[in-house]
């Protein structure tokens, strides 16, 4: 039997925590032209789920580290979610005009304001890394980690993959290559990160991969099937854009049904990989975090 | 008397060693799209002079240091100075089609491959940093230093600050703001990064500090000079594109007569400042790369 916190609170409570920490790297400086400051701050501070900072946090604690140690890489993970979403949005990229219910950073502070903004805070992310308390080795082993997830073999790879197939018929293989890296990477990432912040152990960070990767591709079948069938109101965008645009998606390939049970057998997939890491992970806030994930409306 | 080392064989025999280098990082891969990979490629090996590379490695050498032990930091300087040109080259941003002679980035990927591969650049430089076999604490504080130079208190400060401007009068304030963000952020991390590859002491750091902000900011007066009396075959663009876009430069603000004297002006100031380092920066490379670029043609 497993005990179930109310991972809704934990959340809710550690979202104040994340988003004062990141106002330390973004709080007014003369060296930073205002204007770009507030273009930064207005897509960290557009209101998002905080997801790859609280699963950093939640391992670093089920580890039983302090929140402020892994507090940087927290931060650095959402500035390098934020900048990608910032750049994504762009009317030479995806071209979206709103995002979560706000209009997208350029519909605001123009299409080069916006390519800064994302080119600020991915130097940013790795700034407040390397500004990180814990001991050398670990922070240089965690930057390589965040460089490699967000980078041309993790994230951009994904994304320049997803570009490329946009409006063509994929291939499984293809499809599979697309969300491992544009969602999946950084999400493992946050994941390892908050486990080599605790110095953990390679049994450990093998058994966390495992259950961050099913995790991660659960999170991006749902965010697929949400698009299909979620209201608009929910997801902040048009319901049905994936479509349109002819994108690669598991609901366009497999059909709902068969995606659901998918989202369902890779969230048991994660929550057993959790065993493998000494019992010491597999209650708690960790096996919570996966269901929360897979049955989420938004 | 000082001895007048050949620098421009000493820039041409570093050059090939720096393509290799950077090579390593730029390998095919099976996690890196291919389309995504040629196009970092494609700008990296644009033929640049790598001033930022040799800065950083004849540093590392004038301290006694192993050429080896710099080259991650001086790979990623060119990455990090690469993807600047690519974003800034877009039609969103400055919106110019040739640099170097040769197209750039978005007239042969597209705006949307234009924008990843600079991305990717961007990450594969903390990557590359990250991998550094130097002593942890000190790839720490040089990832620090790069992410701060390069961030928005360096030079994406330094290029929101100059696209916002644009087509305005500006103050010496904001110009000399914009040079010391801009260009010289960059060139000032070359130098400090080579110099903290060699555990240089504070004192050294300091006069080598004193040594690339003149030079930075004596490099950028003369790059604008180019651009006002420069042909355009050495350029690689259009002379006079400045002037037309309405920039700040300073022979707009001085003329070229007092502009040129600020360039020997800040020359003298870089090489005199090596005298503070103890007399061991005093002659040889470092001397010469001052000089060499003050009296620069392209």
């Amino acid at each position: 039997m497993s005990t179930k916190p109310d991972i809704r609170a934990y959340m809710n409570a550690l979202i104040p925590d994340i988003d004062r920490a990141m106002d330390r790297y973004l709080s007014e400086n003369a060296e930073i032209p205002s204007r770009l400051l507030e273009a930064m701050r207005y897509s960290v501070y557009a209101g998002g789920k905080r997801l790859r900072p609280v699963f950093a946090i939640a391992v670093a604690e089920a580890l039983g580290g302090e929140r402020s140690g892994v507090m940087p890489a927290a931060c650095a993970l959402e500035f390098i979610h934020t900048y990608s979403l910032i750049h994504d949005d762009l009317p030479i990229m995806d071209n979206d005009d709103y995002r979560r219910g706000k209009l997208t950073n350029h519909k605001v502070y123009g299409d080069a304001g916006a390519v800064l903004a994302g080119d600020a805070l991915q130097a940013l992310a790795f700034r407040a890394l390397a500004d990180s308390a814990l001991p050398a080795p670990r922070v240089v082993r965690m930057i390589a980690e965040l460089a490699q997830a967000s980078g041309p073999s993790g994230m951009v790879g994904g994304q320049s993959a997803d570009m490329e197939h946009e409006g063509q018929p994929v291939s499984m293989d293809v499809l599979s290559y697309i969300h491992r890296h544009k969602t999946g990477a950084l999400i493992t990432a946050a994941v390892r990160l908050g486990a080599i912040s605790q110095g953990a152990d390679e049994g450990t960070l093998a058994s966390l991969t495992v259950y961050a990767q099913s995790l991660g591709l659960a999170f991006q079948i749902m965010d697929d099937l949400l698009d299909v069938t979620g209201a608009e109101q929910l997801l902040g965008k048009a319901a049905g854009t994936d479509a349109k645009a002819g994108k690669a998606t598991y609901p366009a390939l497999f059909g709902a049904e068969q995606s659901q049970k998918m989202v369902t057998d890779l969230t048991d997939q994660a929550k057993s990989a959790l065993q493998g890491a000494g019992g010491l992970l597999e209650r708690g806030t960790l096996t919570a975090l996966a269901d929360y994930l897979s049955a989420r409306d938004h």
